[in-house]
């Protein structure tokens, strides 16, 4: 959590950092700075001392929401700086770095460079830094970063936000349920309104992220595959398509804070009227699979038990996993879970291959058993977001049932 | 354009570039993959050739939209670079990338790096590069990158993608106003609805947001500020403020494509009721400035001519400019104006310092001046988007009228 920095720093020998990056939402600032929404500028860090913003004078007012001290541009010398480099705004630039990192007072040493923005921007800005001052060594970190390490627990206020989120987002996923259940049958199988007019998925991705909007939250890429389109994990659904009777609909939202925050990821899987005997039983491994999941878990618990109990109940009923073929394109093609904040994916990954990762209190994290048979026209997800509570209990975010069957009107 | 891209390699001598990045919005894959959606992955073009598309099995239908040919990374690979690298996946993934650059017919060179994501793991990723496949040297630009470059004009069916989004956002504006204007004054200046009810920014905030989605756009942090805060060019506004007859607002509109894609930017400056006199002046001003920087557009004549202009019609009237004092904070503060595309910001800049940007055909940009006065209690800016046509001539996007005065119903 965010009060673990400072070690972190200390262990990966960081005498300062910096958050570059253009974006409006880019989680490490937003994690140092309250969720100050500002464009450009730097957050400097010195290890073991509060952080500052440097931003530009229009960007004051916004960035002073942080709470952290605020510098502009031509406090820190950019005036000077655009002389002494002739007018050259990238040289300038990087000179801003050295002369934010000299007033957070660091003279030199090495200095990790996090944010999200431009790839090709820091790469040059970098190579630029290392030239004109190399009394400074300026790192990045492949993997887990130290802000992707401290974000594998949350702290009270974190997890108090994600529960905002959580009841939010459930209410979205019942008020869908409730939408698409105020339809009726075709003759065709076809869901219609009172009208006799098709819905599509395109229709309830519209009523969805309207839904999110009125209570603050955006969608991030919603999955609403339906059919074959389910049987591929990632396929997001097509828009075109007319919602079916007995036809697996995979739904998952994971939707944040609008205008960048906290996200809560869930995911059901209904068939509107009926389910064919194929899919019912697959979606009661998924459950079973579930289950057991929420069972084996323990604080100080390697995460890989509960991947590996879901691979067991999978493959008991013969269903390919990951484990068994790494190439399966069918089954269980995925891992259990991963962690949840700033970022959709975050840490502990919850996988029989991660090794190292270990349940703690303050994780916040996704199951997600599921199994994929495109090829038999349906595809099943099932996943809620879980805490870790102090007193060590696994504790569900999400508030949604788990039924299969959807049924309609009429 | 598109089809300057080999013609911007062989200038910047890149044997390939590759397209990294994280982010679900990638504007530089965005733009060689038509806006497929995927997670991670990298696109990788050698120079006068297709580019072609490398990522998770799982993304693989969503990355067939982009009609470019689609690798996994078990295609490149994966199991053996895994094998090889003893299970360490970030060894693994910088081998992926020496595998697809070899797939491309690229065995040495320069490569040049795009896209928009984690800053720390591409500093990292190339730093390993570096290390274990010396044969490529891998660069990354500051400023006006190769994408920057290609993105300076638009091809015919980015102007109608831009055109469409600017016809939705123009109707949400002008929906806006009706909004504002169906309800009333109340005895102590509020505006308020039939029930008395005090509207807030917040809730206007929320109306423009859902007015955004129904017509598939969605916001990027649009500014709706008022009375001093509008006096600071980027304040938000605070959503817990009522809305007061007599004060100008500033509501800069910002959308984009939903899902991200590309963008339509226009502001407004709203008083509701009544204008004060010296809103009044200073927007009479602002108009005039707009009017003449209209005036003196041409093709091929630099774009600093334009902001020029308006900087003689704001310093003839007495206004600080930033022309006549870089550290001015009221008055005429920012540039008049910047390309538009899948980022909000691009080329051509249109500002008196930009000493090398002329207009040309396909430019798509604002015009944007505005006058700032936080200790008088307000801030005025009219924005347009506008592209240069074929034949040379200015055409405005944006169509919404540009009256101050927003008249209550009663």
């Amino acid at each position: 959590m965010r009060s673990d920095i400072d070690r972190l720093m200390a262990t990966r020998q960081l005498d300062a950092l910096v958050i570059a990056g253009d974006h409006d939402f880019n989680p490490p600032r937003h994690y140092l700075t309250d969720g100050a929404h500002v464009t450009g500028g730097l957050v400097v860090k010195k290890r073991d001392e509060a952080p500052f913003m440097v931003v530009n004078a229009m960007e004051v007012e916004e960035a002073a929401k942080s709470g952290l001290h605020v510098y502009t541009y031509q406090d820190l010398g950019w005036v000077e700086l655009m002389q002494k480099f002739e007018g050259d705004r990238y040289r300038a630039a990087v000179g801003l770095w050295a002369n934010a990192l000299a007033r957070a007072g660091v003279e030199s040493g090495r200095v990790g460079i996090y944010g999200s923005g431009d790839l090709s921007t820091i790469l040059a800005v970098t190579h630029q830094l290392a030239a004109d001052y190399p009394q400074y060594e300026f790192v990045g970190e492949q993997g887990l970063t130290l802000f992707d390490e401290a974000a594998i627990t949350k702290d009270a206020a974190e997890i108090d936000r994600i529960r905002h989120v959580a009841r939010r987002t459930s209410d979205v996923v019942r008020a869908t349920w409730d939408y698409i259940s105020s339809h009726k049958q075709a003759d065709n199988g076809h869901v219609v309104d009172a009208n006799g007019q098709p819905l599509t998925i395109g229709a309830v991705k519209r009523f969805i992220r309207l839904a999110l909007i009125e209570r603050e939250l955006e969608d991030t890429g919603m999955i609403f595959a339906q059919g074959r389109d389910g049987g591929f994990p990632h396929s997001r659904g097509e828009d075109d398509d007319i919602l079916m009777v007995g036809q697996a609909i995979v739904f998952d939202l994971f939707p944040r804070e609008l205008g960048g925050g906290y996200h809560h990821d869930m995911t059901r899987t209904w068939c509107i009227g009926h389910a064919p005997a194929a899919v019912q039983q697959a979606y009661d491994h998924v459950i079973e699979a579930f289950n057991r999941a929420v069972a084996v878990f323990g604080v100080e618990k390697p995460t890989r038990l509960m991947d590996e109990a879901v691979n067991d109940v999978f493959e008991a009923y013969g269903h390919p996993t990951l484990r068994q073929n790494p190439a399966t394109t069918t089954g269980y093609m995925h891992s259990l879970g991963h962690g949840v904040g700033l970022k959709i994916h975050e840490m502990p990954r919850i996988s029989f291959m991660a090794q190292e990762d270990h349940f703690q209190i303050g994780n916040v994290f996704t199951i997600e058993p599921g199994l994929y048979y495109p090829e038999q026209g349906f595809g099943i997800r099932i996943e809620d977001t879980v805490y870790v509570a102090e007193n060590g209990e696994l504790v569900t975010l999400t508030d949604v049932p788990k039924d299969l069957v959807l049924p309609l009107k009429t």
